[in-house]
């Protein structure tokens, strides 16, 4: 899937914070994508017909920029491609929660990508976030996943130490990555947009692209662990990796294992 | 000319999008020149009566920062001091386009530079652009670049493969760079805002001034990629070369040479 | 300290400035602080709440952002969280001059951390200032720092060759670090947000833990510049040496030394 990616090239439109927004581009041309930054309600929705991919991120939503994103996302849904919503942060503050719930609703997302406590948050389950980041609870995230997929009727992508991929019936785990990932800002961000990017090359299994774009994330943090265990070398090591990886799935590949998959 | 500007330091004024705003300044750090980058309409005057050059970029431009181009733009002109427009996606979005006439019309441009797809679009040529990046054409670069030249009063630089520098009646041709520089968000910002140093230093020859910079970071992004030939350390690599490239200019100047020039 | 801080891990929440807000927060994940980064009016309030310590910039200040960082800073007092105050480029404009004054008015500021040209623009001394940059003149920079401290009630950091720290009755000198620190943007601004880091973990002791951040980075500056002398990698380095400097505090602490504080 990769390899297509980098053929076809997709552009991919993101509205997301100022924190990551250079991350987040470096990482989509470093993959093979092409990006769109422009987060302005005056050109949301002539930005997105340019796009193959709609990439949200509300890391430092304002009242603007919720605007563009739910401006993005409509125009996106009409024209059918994918939208990836990263929910950051979603329990820190009642803004953010309200506006997940107002995207949820007003668009038709694809793709829910986030981290255990933001998942927590928008199910209403109890869990303690450290500040934006996932922090920790007694909650089933497996369970969790399952009913927001099926409620909100979209995939939903929870990373941590093994990541999760569901769309409400099958569940898929994958165990890889490196903890160095949770040391550069953005990591989870910038996955994101690269689900969305392998989205709008296989939009018709989204399960598939889900799973393959977390794969071939994580299997690039374990390289690039490998050139760096620090965490400034490490970020550009990453990029590197997000260019160079081959991930030989066109030659054999990383699809659905029966054995992680247990249907419900 | 690279040493003149090491040694004055010149102040660039930088109104640009948030996406490059840290690779934008901390390009200009390495070069040695003085980067601000505040984007308020509350302090654009200011800012730009403190700058010896204006670097605008409409990469993620909104009514606001839009307006704050336009006061800063004036000021800059009152003032005397260069203004480099760097029309990002012209072609993308009706408020894109809109603003960089508008920006066109009401501040005296010095340089506007762009890529070709950038170009067709303020010149309404047939161009098939790919999201924000240049895409290709069947029109011919050359001409449109003399034509917006004249039209305009202005330098024009356009960067790709060769890159080309006009005024309307010379043409002055870069075959030098890497393909790597476009792998990197916002090497195309960082240049318009390191021609704007370049005519900090000599402003009196803007066609000079101009060429030389385009030269000078052809040349860095040729020694950036003999360090790396992955985006992520590329990016570092260029920074480097940016802040250690001699170019020995001041030994033999690096002119407009005869055989690349051609009157019209 | 520093192994305190990377038990605790505290939330710091930075209302930045767009330029910096990467590197920030990479700064203090390696560092092994909790960065928050939102900015928003709508979340000011919530945000600080969650936050062990506030850390606000002015370096591309607007007044939606100028309001956000008074609500927070507010929420911040009532808690009895500290709170640092970076004013860079202060005397570039007016607005932020203005609104420096308001924030130290309005505010309770644990830290004021800035260079010797944005002191002497608070402090209304004649001195030059290279665009936001430090610039140079005649003034006492010792005896401006003690005086906004005791004006102010609170501790005055002032970056330079030699850094200074002062609670208006001693002061502390730093003479470590590389003039390689200021060839990257966002140094003191990411600074700034380590010294809150370290009050969070120390508040009882605000002059001491100031110190103990003003040392630690420069002694990461001054080992980083062993990796590299170029900004572009050492910008890397840096962050590199953030997250695996151990300064050997715990075994033997850096505390202010008898040798280097007078008493006023």
């Amino acid at each position: 899937m990769i390899a297509s990616l980098r053929t076809k090239q997709p552009v991919v439109h993101c509205i997301t914070n100022h924190v990551v927004s250079n991350f987040q581009a470096n990482g989509l041309l470093a993959l093979g994508a092409s990006p769109i930054m422009g987060d302005a309600p005056e050109e949301a929705e002539e930005l997105a017909l340019l796009a193959d991919a709609l990439s949200l991120n509300i890391g430092t939503l304002n009242k603007v920029t919720l605007n563009s994103m739910i401006v993005a996302g409509k125009t996106a849904n009409s024209k059918g491609i994918p939208v990836v919503l990263d929910p950051v942060g979603a329990g820190a503050t009642s803004f953010r929660l309200t506006a997940i719930h107002q995207l949820l609703e007003e668009v038709d997302i694809t793709v829910l990508r986030c981290n255990a406590g933001e998942l927590a948050a928008i199910a209403g389950a109890d869990w303690q976030a450290k500040g934006v980041d996932a922090g920790q609870g007694n909650v089933d995230v497996n369970e969790m996943a399952l009913q927001i997929a099926r409620k909100y009727k979209l995939i939903v992508a929870v990373t941590g130490e093994t990541d999760i991929v569901t769309n409400g019936e099958a569940i898929e785990k994958i165990p890889y990555g490196t903890p160095l990932m949770s040391s550069v800002t953005g990591m989870g961000c910038l996955l994101s947009s690269v689900v969305a990017a392998f989205l709008a090359v296989s939009l018709v299994e989204p399960m598939v692209a889900t799973t393959e774009a977390l794969r071939f994330y994580a299997l690039c943090g374990e390289k690039a662990s490998e050139i760096s265990q620090r965490p400034g070398s490490f970020q550009f090591a990453f990029l590197d990796e997000l260019a160079s990886t081959e991930q030989g799935i066109d030659n054999e590949p990383i699809r659905l294992e029966e054995d992680v998959i247990w249907k419900l």
